[in-house]
């Protein structure tokens, strides 16, 4: 199968080469890959050359600038027609790409989601993250920061997006769906949670299962976890903060104990709980698979979420109708 | 040294036999200790001749009524005189009493504390959790699910009320404050964060050190992490979660490898990232301590809880001004 993915090539903490080297690793990987890149010309051509990749399996569209954290993501969309990632977000637009991959912020990437590649119904997006749950399968958190100041009626519009998404990808007929709030029991929640509440009840398309407490969001209880980007966030970035804690005491009491054998189960936890390695966000509610990876990620992040761009592809596309 | 306590049996999800055991438990390890327990009389007193406790080292208030998780907080205190946690408050505030325990939920122990044992400036309590920090010391949450809908003057009141607890407790000269946000960037936040960010930037009395992201909420980079109770509630119970889930994941994968060596970690972990032993929450800006048992507390958190009120009497009190 031939597979065309646009890469935005900025945004990374670890500068241009850490995403260039992914890409690099994925044409090595996937053989009927090709891609197109969005970011300095001359660096990714002489990357390109010195890894030995064929020019017909990359373009390059040369951009040299990139919305910052530290400006506001409508202006940056709007005000910067050669940032890398309103360049690779137009570019994904074309029909022969299965996505777009990118580092940059979740709010330009919402705004350039919503600009280039949104639904003929113009749905807001929400950023989701499917998270490794306690009983072995995964659950879909929305949003994870993209949107943190929203209403009911977006966090409904998110449960539907998430139990599309669950519904097609993970063959799940019914998808539950929680929604995230400082108890478990009816009454409990913030202002939007106790508004929200009575919506999901009432929606018949949502399989609504009521509140999660924030020490079961994981704990496979729900299909989709719902909650607005602000507390979403936390759960996400707690959840992968406290397992490098855990992680790294393990390895310290290794070291201090010299016991060398514990080591074999930092191994494993790293395989199932490094959240670095999970690819980064989805962002749902658009015409195509929009992936945001971390800021922080390396090459074998763009790796892992070139392997799910694919996924998506060959299952059924939680993006067509 | 004589220590006087309060506790309220009732509240706890595992009934008021295990508080009952728990203060059973803590008049034996506490010699100086004596107990006033808010709860069905006739079953104290049994329990209490069971285990041979001297009349002398305890009296009863006899309640039967509780506040529920399905009812608001507020109508809960003014309209039930004699629901064991309005018994356990009012007696609490007599002088000879070193502090109040409560399995009871965080709002009513708010509005509880607010009636009962509010301090002369009526200041907005909040609940604060001290959690173990990856450098080795405590970060103090505040507020942890009291106030989940709250605005920024309440915020830069939690970052005082948990500055003051970290000095006097803690002996941190200035303790650093950071606000829970989505990002590390300034800039980054909800309206909420937002809008507190430049009142905490300017309060000469609070050394603030800006946006903190949630993966980095235990990293020990402050010493009160501020934010509204929904998004602490997050933080204290996702954390939780976490380590239970990584520390079950080490106890399956113990077994299923026939390798009972990697149990040891467990043990240790166990220590550390056990959050129900953690002795649950303090209720800050009152006259003198009120401590929340977490809902599912056995009798051994009820020790702990115990013995945080007894260091707390022995330290320099943060509740004296």
């Amino acid at each position: 199968m031939k597979y065309n993915v646009v890469i935005d090539c900025l945004g990374s903490d670890k500068g241009p080469e850490a995403i260039i080297e992914g890409a690099i690793k994925s044409l090595n990987k996937f053989e009927g890959l090709s891609v197109t890149l969005a970011g300095p010309k001359d660096l990714i051509v002489s990357k390109m050359n010195e890894a030995n990749i064929s020019s017909d399996r990359y373009l390059v569209l040369d951009a040299a600038e990139t919305i910052t954290n530290y400006e506001n993501p409508t202006v940056g969309i709007m005000s910067k027609p050669n940032a890398s990632l309103v360049q690779a977000f137009k570019e994904a637009g074309k029909d022969e790409y299965i996505g777009v991959i990118s580092a940059g912020n979740s709010g330009a990437i919402l705004m350039g989601g919503l600009r280039f590649l949104s639904t003929p119904e113009r749905t807001r997006p929400c950023m989701g993250a499917v998270l490794p749950n306690a009983k072995g399968g995964f659950t879909m958190l929305v949003d994870t920061g993209a949107s943190v100041d929203v209403g009911s009626s977006e966090l409904v519009s998110f449960a539907r997006l998430g139990t599309k998404f669950m519904r097609n990808l993970y063959k799940i007929d019914s998808p539950r769906v929680g929604i995230l709030s400082n108890g478990a029991e009816k009454g409990k929640g913030n202002h939007l949670v106790k508004e929200t509440y009575p919506l999901l009840e009432e929606a018949e398309d949502i399989n609504f299962v009521g509140n999660i407490e924030g020490n079961m969001s994981l704990a496979g209880e729900c299909d989709v976890l719902v909650c607005d980007g602000f507390a979403g966030n936390q759960v996400l970035k707690n959840s992968e903060g406290m397992a490098k804690l855990l992680i790294t005491e393990i390895v310290k009491y290794s070291k201090m104990n010299n016991k060398p054998e514990l080591m074999e189960v930092v191994g494993y936890l790293m395989s199932k709980y490094d959240f670095s390695s999970l690819g980064g966000g989805i962002l749902l509610g658009v015409r195509k698979p929009i992936l945001k990876c971390r800021g922080n990620s390396d090459s074998a992040a763009i790796v892992a979420t070139v392997q799910m761009l694919i996924n998506f592809a060959e299952g059924a596309s939680v993006y067509s109708k």
